[in-house]
């Protein structure tokens, strides 16, 4: 039983000020801290796995273009994505320039990825 | 109408091998390939998507912890976050470094952002 106990044990407890109040109001902020991290995490997991499946698909590609000798890179296709990934971001207010630095960062990791375990760099789907 | 053409136009086209076929075959991988590519766009617009999420996600916390006085960091966590992200990673079959390196980009990437923001660089959620 503290100061603030009343006889309506049914209503919400009450605003405090002092240090009391100040206490509940960084358990609730710790709480609410717990929540947001537990949607991060759950973001993180949607990524890694969009991330695998889009592996599995570069990888597909590279062995259709060795088995029918297509041609390795297409440049222009290059640039529409990045450009397509800009507009995006941009319509989800995720900062344009991170989206393409995010996006040449997986590229130029596809492209190590497939050079080690092909041993060669001719034939990469971005 | 080409030589391949017969009176069952109903029926698919037949395989035949020589120069035709070769050109059958080729045009079958390249809408193959149209189709997977297709698939990795469709890929790249959720990953977009759910960074931006993500950084709305470490923005909000970022407030949080200034309003509360709260840790700026948790060294605890980001390990905890790498280990479960490796785990993930290892079960969808996406090479665990590549995202332990993928996260810590991001990672750097958000505190960046925020030291651009707000001028400082002790309030970041990874």
């Amino acid at each position: 039983m503290t100061a603030e106990t009343s006889d309506r044990a049914a209503d919400p407890a009450p605003a405090v000020s002092g240090v009391g109040g100040a206490v509940d109001e960084r358990d609730a902020a710790m709480s609410e801290l717990l929540g947001i991290r537990s949607s991060i995490d759950n973001i993180d997991a949607a990524l890694i796995h969009l991330l695998a499946e889009r592996f599995k698909f570069t990888q597909q590609v590279g062995r259709l273009k060795a088995r029918h000798g297509l041609p390795p890179s297409d440049p222009d296709r290059e640039k529409r994505q990045i450009a397509r990934l800009r507009a995006l971001a941009e319509d989800a207010h995720l900062d344009p320039a991170f989206a393409e630095k995010w996006f040449n960062f997986v590229v130029a990791e596809v492209i190590q990825h497939h050079e080690e375990l092909a041993g060669n760099g001719g034939s990469d789907e971005l």
